[in-house]
């Protein structure tokens, strides 16, 4: 299962993506030829997960490159296709620069590509020292192989779990409005023999009061620089919900994840997407006609919530409960401060 | 609209439910002929609301007696239909009793629909004193006409703030899996003009963040000694972020609701509902197959999260940060315990 492929002539040049809209019945590959049909592609979440947009903004770049078109409106279009995933304009912009600096924009989406595949085992490799034996984990989302490069992001500590014979069960939060956690997560889960069950996602709350939840660990689409961590909606109840239990709440996202720029979550901005995706399931309408309905894309957690971050240079951690600092590995500027 | 009601000969003897698994799209009404049709009716939801299933539990016996069946039989049955709403029980066992003391139990089912619509009256009045002004109100479930007597328990609070001109804004929490809010609660909010907006569950959490919700009202399927409240899953976690973000959370709920028998929220049973109901929307299988589901019906929020409880005969409140006591009125001595 590959999420994302760069296709050479003749096949391409292309950009395969596995179309995560149609997951977990079809298993349906999309080519995407030029930046326009990639920036649909993004926009309807065929091609999800912050680390994989990453990917993903870096090889538009370089297809458009390889198209001889405008390279600069082509990133320029691509990091507005969505506005919280930092790691989208990240990726666009490192290739944008390799170009611009005369070096080959696909080695560099290329050298991305590889990065974020070692990148995501290293963060389960250095996660799995927060992970205690029989671990009932509870995840939501879906931040696997579908999401990032290698076995993904919080899923890639998952499966480190998992094969380290650590986790006992996995509680895949089901994740409304678009169901990531049902349709993709589950799938994931399901490929790798791993036990778990889908919940709803408001039946967390009765997990956690009958003591069924060990750990927390979800993902990242952006993370400020005093370590608010803005990701799928949902997750900050999570938060709040782990530390009235006191039960540990850990965030796994490459140091491509953290936005200098954002100081506080304040700077984070909030896509605020389509209200149908509430009010319809499955092209039927679930609500009276003509009702509003409110549906922010993600949703902010204070680094204060936040138990640990796993990155790929190592973990940070809060010592005697103050702030976020580093505990093992070596970490980027952004990620240490 | 009128969720259930009695038909007497030569239409009856007969309960005539509005099918609310059936709502918004169609109104389309049940017509029960004798227990078992009433039984399955409960069980798949058509009738709903722990109120209501007291007035149906109470309407469930008397026509037992009316069709000259076996009415002890008919009153075991229809309370084994749901496990965790206590006022069924409290409904079939009080027409029982009138049943087996020679009165007529037709009349006392209609005392008990009486007694209950105008114990949502006052529900709504009383629980007027907790609204300030301009209020932003979050619910949970549906709670209004369609779960109870008159305008419901939560919900008639909230129509009374709307009378009273103190309500800005309805959120209305989807509530999954059976999506009670959206298709019941928005029914209702619209019915009444009250200014709302759906929302995925999980996307309350980031309302409280920003300070849009003012007042958590919800209802409540069984109350114990403690004070602890089973309701509606995902009613616990609303509870706990009420608490993180100093909102007040407030339970509506007539004093059938209340359970002397069970001294702490452990002592209530919880109903947990077919799988198929998180894996399957609108028919289809929206995880990958095989994929087990957690799907409890209700979670148990404990007393010390519970802001007040608004009944019929008065307002339950903390006082001092201590247990419940009773504010104003009088009210059961299960209500006061």
């Amino acid at each position: 299962m590959k999420a994302l492929r760069w296709l050479d002539p003749p096949e391409g040049p292309a950009i395969a993506l596995l179309d995560q809209t149609r997951l977990p019945d079809e298993e349906v590959t999309l080519v995407c030829r030029d930046v326009p049909s990639l920036v649909a592609a993004i926009r309807s979440l065929a091609v999800r997960g912050a680390p994989l947009l990453g990917i993903a903004g870096g090889y538009g770049v370089a297809l458009a490159a390889a198209l001889g078109t405008d390279v600069q409106a082509a990133a320029e279009e691509v990091i507005r296709a969505r506005p919280t995933a930092v790691n989208l304009g990240w990726g666009a912009r490192r290739v944008l620069s390799a170009y611009a600096e005369g070096r080959d924009p696909l080695a560099e989406a290329h050298a991305i590509a590889a990065e974020e595949d070692e990148a995501s085992g290293r963060m389960g490799e250095y996660g799995l020292t927060l992970v205690p034996d029989g671990a009932r984990v509870l995840t939501h989302c879906n931040t696997g192989a579908l999401a990032a490069g290698g076995h993904g992001t919080a899923f890639a500590l998952v499966v480190a779990a998992h094969r380290a014979g650590r986790l006992k069960h996995l509680w895949v939060d089901e994740t409304r409005p678009l169901l990531q956690g049902a349709r993709l997560t589950a799938y994931e889960a399901r490929r790798h023999g791993i036990p778990y069950a889908v919940l709803p996602d408001n039946a967390a709350g009765s997990l956690f009061a009958a003591g069924e939840v060990d750990l927390v660990v979800v993902g990242a689409d952006r993370i400020a620089r005093d370590h608010s961590v803005a990701n799928k909606i949902g997750t900050y109840p999570l938060a709040v919900l782990a530390h009235h239990h006191g039960v540990p709440f850990v965030v796994v996202a490459p140091t491509s994840t953290f936005d200098p720029d954002a100081r506080t979550g304040g700077d984070i901005p909030i896509e605020r997407r389509d209200p149908a995706e509430v009010t319809f399931i499955g092209g039927r309408r679930v609500v009276p006609e003509e009702s509003p309905a409110y549906n922010p894309a993600f949703d902010v957690t204070p680094g204060h919530l936040v138990t640990a971050i796993v990155t790929e240079q190592g973990v940070i951690t809060r010592a005697n409960g103050g702030n976020l600092g580093l505990l093992g590995g070596t970490a980027s500027d952004n990620a240490g401060q």
